[in-house]
């Protein structure tokens, strides 16, 4: 009774925000012996060691003092430098501002746009923690369920626009998409940007996956290729997945300079600033990083075709080849409740995979798979499942 | 105009959250040559070897990975040994919860607790992080101002009793106190949360300077002392000062364990928890760190009085002896516009101090030196001060 005392006097918001649908199964299976782990969005390679010694440098240093909120002037600029390459335009370091994680860029964004009353769109199935850092700050998320056809995934942009309502102040889109691997095209990013203009609204931009295509291009198509410079976008990225230092709880914000002061303000009185020993790695991450990207890249897109080739041989499963990203989403015909589903692989298979329940609407009945790891995981991997499914 | 338009379509909250009135001072200041640097919560000793040979030779082993939620159960168990140690009670390891910074403990307790609508309490001079956390969570700060005597600072328990309402929800307090030095006295903690008991608030209590503390005693007088385990206190706790960790941006939370599902969630939806690397480096720090601790307490003695004698005998300022933490918070006579002021000193003395301003009602008149900080360049500042002010 004390314990039901004590967490109803705790404010609404908080106490409903849902668990993660993840852990849930990562719970039941954490300790197996043998498991291989394809339920979070993680690779097996710890970070390469040129960008950790960086980190070690800076310690033997001694920076361990407080530093700037924005983040070092030195990361600033590198940020700047790696942006302005890959997009092929100038980018000042005035837009970029470090955070303590791509969570935090995204819970910074989240918090600055849109309070108790307000409305996000979201398309979904997404990443669950869209939904639940709007939730938190007092918003309702609106989704927009995707498509699957045998085009893939694809998003209605007329359902879109028909989610608007005078509430609505963002539209979140994440391009390459989580879980989906969708990739919207120029074009879309274009329509989606006209309808954010045509309201008045903020689009919270996620392109966090897009290095990781698989056409032969550098990247995914971007809002950067289509805005102008005072266009109400925010990008919430982070250095986890490109540079394997999902651990390392580190991201950046990209923002119009003039929001500078409010970001600031954001940070000081979040986390107060990202330790210099790991923005200096950061800065040898962006610097150096590119051999180490298109290895990932490389092991990532062969991943992508065991796990689609030995899948689909099962004739039970059925999946959009995802264009992005580094996740297949795929339903298992006969199976609806893919949270025992993904229980029962677990004990059964011997493999983790997360539910898709924990995505939202239209997600319910595909389970997520990660094949950022090497093939000889992977294909034991789909060799159990094959025998568990069929 | 563009500028303009972009930051009125932000929230009101995140657009109105006030800068750090330190901020201001530190930037005019930032450059110069030979600037003693006292403005902020910092000492001068950068993090002990031991401690960061922690974090290198985890970094080393490769633990760049995704972990725990709440923290590691290494930390976690440290944590409950170093309380139950320090505190005479045994205190388990559930009740503790990693976070990246101590800001980030109090956001955390500020989005659990309060929302729109809600009241904090908030007695001042205070830290100002507290009244702005809980004005972007969309609270209101209401500030208590403490009396400042022959007796010293005092907190006037009938005016704290006054200033809550039927939207009270939390009291914050922070002993020993920052700015001021006040320390609680064990009778006045049990006035406080026998007052929020009667009233159903909870107590977010910051005791992050109860090691420093100058009558010979290991800790001041703590909530643990007068509390039971159900009471509604979360304590928020940084590794900042303790351990010359203010760069690292770690913390932890307090709580009872039946808000642990509710803490695990507010982590994940705000930075997704907090590096391995760094928390090994935390293990260190409470296993091995009394040395050291008792080393930066004797420090803070001896500059605690070079600044209390040398800032006497000018004739010309005002203070109570700080109990505890290690500030000097003093008013000069005849001087009103402390931010002026400190600027002035910037610019006449080469000494950096925090304007009074911006640690809200009742701090006004006064300046914030830091005298965490080696004997000569106390000495030195002192010197400077004393031809600036006389």
């Amino acid at each position: 009774m004390t314990d039901l005392s004590l967490l109803s006097s705790l404010r609404r918001e908080a106490r409903e925000a849902p668990a993660s649908g993840i852990v849930d199964v990562v719970n039941h299976g954490r300790t197996r012996p043998g498991l291989i782990p394809l339920w979070v969005g993680e690779g097996d390679m710890s970070t390469p060691a040129f960008i950790a010694e960086a980190a070690t440098r800076s310690l033997v240093a001694g920076e361990t003092f407080y530093t700037w909120q924005r983040g070092i002037p030195e990361l600033r600029e590198a940020l700047a430098r790696y942006i302005s390459r890959l997009y092929g335009k100038t980018y000042e370091a005035e837009r970029f501002y470090v955070t303590g994680s791509g969570m935090q860029a995204l819970q910074i964004a989240v918090r600055m746009l849109v309070g108790s009353g307000d409305e996000v769109v979201v398309p979904t199935p997404a990443w669950p923690n869209f939904g639940a850092a709007i939730g938190i700050a007092g918003a309702t998320p609106v989704p927009v369920p995707m498509q699957l056809s045998n085009a893939g995934w694809t998003l209605d942009l007329d359902r879109l626009a028909g989610a608007i309502t005078p509430a609505t102040r963002v539209i979140c889109v994440n391009s390459p998409a989580n879980p989906t691997g969708w990739t919207a095209s120029r074009e879309e990013l274009a329509a989606i940007l006209a309808l954010a203009r045509r309201h008045g609204l903020w689009i919270i931009a996620d392109e966090i996956y897009g290095r990781f295509v698989y056409d032969g291009s550098e990247r995914a198509p971007s809002f950067r290729d289509v805005m102008d410079a005072e266009d109400r976008i925010v990008f919430v990225q982070t250095f986890s997945k490109n540079w394997a230092m999902t651990g390392w709880r580190v991201g950046w914000l990209e923002a119009p300079p003039a929001l500078g002061d409010v970001i600031e303000n954001l940070i000081q009185y979040a986390t107060s600033g990202v330790a210099v020993f790991i923005q200096r790695a950061c800065i040898a991450a962006l610097d150096q990083g590119e051999g180490f990207i298109a290895h990932q890249i490389a092991r990532a897109r062969a991943g992508r075709d065991i796990v689609c080739r030995g899948l689909s041989a099962t004739g039970r499963v059925r999946f959009a080849e995802p264009a992005g990203a580094f996740y297949l989403f795929f339903s298992v015909d006969g199976e609806d409740d893919t949270r025992r589903l993904a229980i029962r692989l677990v004990d059964e298979a011997n493999v983790g995979l997360a539910p898709g329940t924990a995505f939202g609407a239209g997600g319910e009945r595909f389970l997520r798979l990660c094949f950022a790891r090497k093939a000889e995981d992977l294909e034991e991997a789909v060799a159990r499942l094959a025998r568990a499914l069929t």
